[in-house]
């Protein structure tokens, strides 16, 4: 088995060896990958390059959603054991940082993120990890679902920063993977229900199968009036703002109720015209999410009790040896697919 | 249809006319009565005479928990329209003092409330309430289902106040009516799963029926060690006391994780030996609840997507002129009775 | 004595009388006027007859920032006397409205507002007004500075809504009237110290006389790098944008921390290239402000202890005949200008 | 120099030579002590031996307020150099604990503090000391003021913890040290005016010296009634309970506004009757704390800027050969003595 998906260059990817690092530390664990989903920051690094100051400049494995099994502890680890199901937080922050110090470990300038550049990913048959960042994963909860908790952990983030009430209605913008994944943790976390607008009606249907999930297709549809009719024009409690569109955005200003909150998860590729006197004069609150902290834990006890099935999701599952034609498929954005998915030989 | 059912003294009621208001004020609305459920606190009335220092002196209509159809709005009222399902917070703040303006109705020391002495409740055909405290229910939620509004915004209430975060796993301590309110409301809120602890099995019987509701014997096994080993020893995020025991308060505080949070909703009849220490050594925030506001809108919501479902919990319903009757099998208490209602002759 | 300063068309100020209500309701109170200021929001109503969808139609009653001593108390009332010194909240919600139900009647959409058409202003000898938005001020707190607490009411709600941290550090940009407002809020509610920046020195020099207000003038200096400086490379904890203009608002998002929080006080005419993915990279909170709610209290709590002192604020008094020349006093803008009053003849 | 103030057994210090750490490690600098207060634990475990299940075995140096200069750094510290002065938080979590990455390190049960069973205290001319816990203190905060940082931040905690919002009025129930530095930190924090309450005229007045700290005497007034009067019968937004008596307790509850907040900061040496049904009805927060985290950077930042002003709080200091009379000073808790310190020779 060779070592890694590497990326060599813009658009070129290959499966060799590559020399990666072999110690386990006294705090690290090191574990047997055994599935790996595809992102969407993957795939925009195999076609771009770069992705905005993040450039490839060298040979980079790369992955960052994975499970697998430990196989090997550093002497400090306690609450980890060699057999352990688990699935692994890819972003390491500096641990003496006033940002970790603070629990936001995610804004850490330090970070160092897998197959972020120069760092490599986990598209590899072994990684070494510190153990803080791996998580057990419990035996009703499968190896490919583990590997969702890192895309599902962002909806985490923003459900978790949007405050929800129990009871709140909550309009999400954009249903691709990110948009689907909020308005699942958003329901789990407390919504009565879910509008999603998209302007696809096939990435509707993949999110409008969940219960209280409800689709309006921007085309033929106003998602602002839409939610203030069904809230007697109250408005949103929580608006998710997933597309990253100037029109989206400016949406998400219109459906919000006053005092509600928007949260800006999408991320627009460039300054968008913001109607920042529509969001004063409902006094609203906006939140803004940047990854996620302290939401493994959280996420996969959603996945345990079965409040949240992430398995509708997994759109087609490749062997490592066939990585090259998983990032061909993603590549393909089919508006069905949510999430391909890599697996390793022996797991 | 005799007016009202009214306990005139302790242990000692009629149906009978009684003098009740009659006036449609501007701002509000005439509602037939359809469904009364009976609570805690109306059986105490008559079994005891009084709550507290509210004591019952002159004769007194009971019932606060009650849906029914608007026959009649005021020259005001634009929200609601005669012929509109509907259900009423029974307590009524003056809309001008301090609390009620900080958005805190429910902590006004002036609130009026149905069935508190020496205000009537609406155990009777028809009820004059302020249109802002009256809320419409939709088609696919019955007036049962409304008339059950009241206890579990108890319920949301305490939910709300945990400001829970997606995933948090939950203790309830005590199995009761409000106890088994809060943990669905809990559970509809965000959390992954709760746990509820009681003595007696037929009550955990009747809360474990609800998926992700797992309940504990405290007879037979310790509350904390119990949700400590399904945490990895870290606790409840979130304990929910509803027995007012002690021995349950001193549990709950050992149950909680550091840094989380008790609500205290069971109210001990005297002063309780407190470990404030035990609670400043894993600095916790502890809430209290009061009643409820600003709960009804989104309890509907909860009730309407079908994510709470309180039909299980109405144990049996008898008709208005059985109304003694009704007070009597409630005062007997059956471990797996939640709620007995009432329900009017025409509705 | 005339009546009123009536706007009788843009451009066009007349002293003379005018048809006011003169009923005293239960819940009301009537007071005699003794000091008003002036707002920007009079003068732009002066000068351009209308702020956005505001649109004098008809003559109009100009001043909403005012003291003056109650001469008769509605039946109803309790809190306040005959002979009160009190200052008025210029903004009258529905009552019985799901905004002011919620503790937020500053969003709720039928605020009848003093001074914003068609509704009148308080530049009258004497007023009706609603006991709920009345407010003693005590024997310390003269006319004058009870005249300023409604402008000052906007930095509290700002320094409310960023929810300070003892200690904090603060930026606040744009040193007009409202900024220095803003500033002052801030430090009396929590910040260890605030930087304040503009373009203007004389705007600055007026901010800092006060302790702990530091001046930054951006023309010279860039502020989100003297924050950095400052805070050894951290940030400012909370960014309160008090200016409107695009690179300020730039500005304010390069200079808060990561997980830091910015309130969006200035108001933009129209919407303004917003650079979200700077935001999301810090993961921070945004705020906005719409006037305030529930603030009263507590601003006249800081001006009677002492922790705040706007009297410096107060840069001329004009006689009420004078008011015309008061208003273009205010035209003139003069960069050390903050606040102009109006005092009534027998006051 | 001797090495140490050393804890030999109940009741006996001596000064003498002790085997300490002398590495470096990467991430560690270490500090030449100046100034180290005596803390109430120091004297705790002087005259008793233990605090609750903290029971000194073995020789212990004690002393955990300590201010000093670097005098090497490791080989990864970049924010601190040689030179720097600085204090020092005391607890040194385990960095990967599930507490530390929220953000809550302070209830890491792995945390290890100086001066507490076994850890060898700061009263010795030099320690070795992780960087992330050593705080550099502007020129203009001298030594003795460094060495208050610890014991302010405590007060510093209870007042974030409390959410003070600007303008709130508090009450803090004890005025002994730990009383007196809430207060401090609370009026810093947004608070307009403190209430003071305590048996003892001479610690009132220490603490009156301060602006804004009101002083009540409660063997003449009851506080919740002065407290009351003062704010038209609402009570305090916040009431801080530093007494830790049964009395006080009561009466913190009875003080505290519809919808306010407690923070329980005293330590009842057993549990205490409690009224949770008087806390519930008025649906109050509670908080409680457990000394304190992410606090030494804005407590400096309020010391820096003048807002707080510890230095009258030094009652006496005394030379590191005098430390035992230092303790036996300490012993006597004159009621004038808020903070006894000791400062090393060379220093």
């Amino acid at each position: 088995m060779p070592q890694a998906l590497v990326l060599e260059e813009t658009k070129r990817l290959s499966l060799r060896d590559i020399d990666l690092p072999s110690d386990v530390g006294p705090k690290d664990v090191r574990i047997a990958i055994n599935t790996v989903g595809v992102c969407g920051s993957d795939v925009h690094y195999y076609t771009h390059g770069k992705i905005g100051h993040f450039v490839v400049k060298d040979p980079m494995v790369l992955g960052h959603e994975a499970s697998g099994v430990i196989t090997e502890i550093g002497s400090e680890v306690r609450h980890l054991a060699v057999g352990d199901r688990v699935c692994m937080e890819p972003g390491i922050p500096n641990m003496s940082s006033k940002a970790t110090k603070l629990g936001v470990y995610n804004v850490d300038p330090d970070v160092r993120f897998w197959a972020t550049p120069p760092i490599h990913g986990c598209l590899t048959p072994s990684v070494i990890h510190p153990a803080a960042f791996t998580y057990r994963i419990p035996d009703n909860v499968s190896f490919a679902e583990g590997a969702m908790v890192e895309p599902f952990a962002i909806g985490m983030q923003a459900a978790t920063r949007a405050k929800i009430r129990p009871g709140d209605i909550a309009l999400v913008t954009g249903a691709g993977p990110i948009g689907i994944m909020v308005a699942l943790a958003a329901l789990a976390g407390g919504c009565a229900k879910v509008f999603i607008a998209d302007l696809v009606d096939e990435k509707l249907g993949v999110a409008a199968q969940y219960g209280n999930i409800h689709p309006i297709n921007v085309t033929r549809d106003n998602a602002a009036a839409a939610v203030a009719e069904a809230t007697g024009g109250w408005g949103a409690d929580v608006v998710f703002e997933c597309a990253g569109a100037a029109k989206s955005i400016q949406g998400a200003l219109e459906a919000v109720a006053p005092a509600g909150c928007v949260v800006w998860v999408g991320m627009p590729v460039d300054p968008v015209p913001f109607d920042l006197v529509l969001a004063q004069s409902k006094e609203i609150r906006m939140e803004t999410v940047f990854r996620y902290a302290n939401m493994y834990d959280r996420a996969i006890e959603l996945l345990a009790s079965g409040k949240v099935d992430l398995k509708p999701l997994i759109s087609e599952t490749f062997a490592f040896d066939d990585s090259v034609a998983a990032f061909d498929r993603a590549v393909e954005a089919r508006p069905t697919d949510v999430k391909i998915q890599i697996k390793m030989p022996d797991a």
